[in-house]
């Protein structure tokens, strides 16, 4: 048990950002809404998943929606909490903690407003290590605990209550009404138990994103390159250097789709990578050969400043770096593969871990 | 109060169909599912609103989406009673009665459906006289009330509850989550006292049915025509006999949208009709001149059976008679044409009633 201040949550922001891969919002975004709840209702309570009880009440909440829209349509902070509420007023059960969803700019620190706001415990841990675009994306899917009921609201006012047959039917219902309210909506979702939570969530998430985001943050003040540290600490790989040459995107189904096109720098002078991505980076290819793909993670940091960069913020003309991480072992079983591995997003080729990709291929 | 046995649900069907504009549903199916009910659970007991207490619970059932899908689409039967115990549960109280939304063929039989199987009382009332395509298309939006929080469930065993800031947000949710559903879904909502719907809504209406119901019946039987009886009865108009020449259709937005192309026939030879709508017949044109528009009733029956036709049921080469019959007073008032006047429904024109719109016109 630890309490979150300030710095931390400047660190867990950039660091969730860079789990997040492309997705999980806007991490200026996410640090302003976090900071200005602990301003206003004081530090927020970290418990290890170990400290909670087997029988209590835990209800992970999120942004739900294209995170290009987020930027546009800031959340008000009220529907965070009447999210949260929604849920537990239709469980008829007192809520014990929160926790995130997944890592991101945006969806790492709404679950600390949403602690601060209600004086609850904020759990360290969540149910991707990284961020994924849809609802049963997350290892908690894999175990068997269901999605619904779960709460969708949005800054206007708008509850809608989900009972569902599967996680599946979750998401499509939930993505719908996220569109019609306007692209982007928050959700309570997959209410478990203490015992749920210690079998099934992907633990130390935010001290993780406070790790790497300190290391961020030091090194760019003191005018160092933290990307070896970065690299040791994640156990990951550089796979390109280059410059953004093009980014097609469309908003679509109610997330942002798109390509971007790099032109290598440096080393990788004369090579071109492209970078599919569904909110998240999904994959990396570098002439129809794939360098990483879902389930691992495809990040993308400035040049200079190593700070991450989301999918919503890729321009052309920018200089980038491209990494790749190893997800959470829980996604590369046969489940885990099926649901998040590059053929579910409709990519016709099969999942091979960054590690073996890598070999071979290190410059 | 009166029970409703098996002729009378005979009769409604057929009257609600009428009612129905093209839209309300088949009655052949909702007869089914409301016969199947009383033969298993017994007769159903109508009120008048006036036997209602005011502080009594009321919530109206229905189904939800293009007609066209229920035909292939049919209802288990659970959804029926899924749905409003949903509704009851969510509000934490015990519903007195049900009544119907809109007077149609399936939605005049679905409210019976439910009263059979729960053993409570049906109200002899709805919130249109008729039946029109969208949930803010009701007496009870135009006094006020609300229609959430309502629920909706699919023959699956998804349900969704929505509690919205608007009527019109109700209608967009639900749209929505109807056309996911697989574009139909049982609906139960506004929820409203004793006292409100004796204030809003339209009264009579099962009693209306019955007895166009049986008038068309009694005639098919004897070999006789109806026709003058049922305009007595409504106090219609009779606006056209023509053979479908041509139906344009399409499912858009979760409704069956169209366009049907008659022939003159008798007296209305070399004359050309065209009746536009959206789930309802919305607007009969002569030659581009309305004869016709909601929100007075257009009904399309057959040219020697009189019996209703659905729009889902158009088809080349029938010979069909066209009726307009008055609508209810509450949708002639300036916020009733607004709701359900031809702009709303996108048509440059003033709503003039039938019945100066057949000054000069009567044959």
């Amino acid at each position: 048990m630890r309490k979150l201040d300030a710095k931390a949550i400047e660190h867990i922001a950039l660091g969730a950002a860079l789990l997040g891969t492309g997705g999980g919002g806007d991490p200026y975004l996410g640090k302003l809404m976090a900071l200005q709840a602990i301003e206003k209702y004081g530090p927020v309570t970290l418990l290890e998943p170990d400290e909670v009880p087997d029988d209590a009440l835990i209800v992970p909440t999120a942004m739900m929606g294209a995170p290009v829209v987020l930027v546009e349509k800031i959340p008000n902070g009220q529907e965070f909490v009447r999210v949260f509420e929604g849920l537990e007023r239709f469980l008829g059960k007192k809520i014990f903690a929160t926790i995130p969803i997944e890592a991101g700019g945006v969806n790492s620190m709404i679950p600390i407003a949403v602690a601060a706001q209600l004086g609850i415990p904020l759990i360290d841990a969540d149910g991707m290590g990284r961020a994924f675009p849809e609802l049963q994306m997350v290892t908690y899917h894999l175990d068997g605990i269901s999605a619904s009921p779960m709460v969708l609201s949005d800054e206007k006012g708008n509850n809608v209550i989900l009972e569902t047959i599967s996680n599946t039917w979750a998401e499509n219902l939930a993505r719908v009404a996220t569109i019609t309210m306007g692209a982007s909506a928050m959700i309570s979702i997959y209410s478990m138990t203490g015992k749920q939570l210690k079998q099934s969530a992907i633990k130390n998430i935010m001290t993780f994103s406070e790790r790497i985001g300190k290391i961020i943050k030091e090194a760019r003040d003191n005018g160092e390159n933290p990307i070896k540290e970065l690299l040791d600490v994640t156990k990951g790989y550089e796979l390109f250097k280059g410059k953004i040459e093009d980014v097609l995107r469309e908003l679509k189904g109610g997330f942002s789709l798109g390509t971007a096109k790099l032109e290598g720098l440096e080393e990788y002078k004369n090579e071109n990578v492209e970078i599919k991505f569904q909110n998240e980076n999904l994959i990396a290819l570098k002439d129809g050969q794939v360098l990483a793909s879902v389930p691992d993670l495809i990040c993308i940091v400035d040049l200079e400043t190593s700070t991450p960069i989301t999918t919503e913020a890729l321009k052309y003309g920018r200089r980038v770096l491209v990494l790749a991480i190893p997800c959470d072992p829980k996604w590369r079983t046969p489940k885990g593969i099926e649901t998040v591995g590059p053929r579910y997003f409709g990519y016709d080729l099969d999942y091979v871990p960054i590690e073996e990709l890598m070999k071979g291929e290190m410059k």
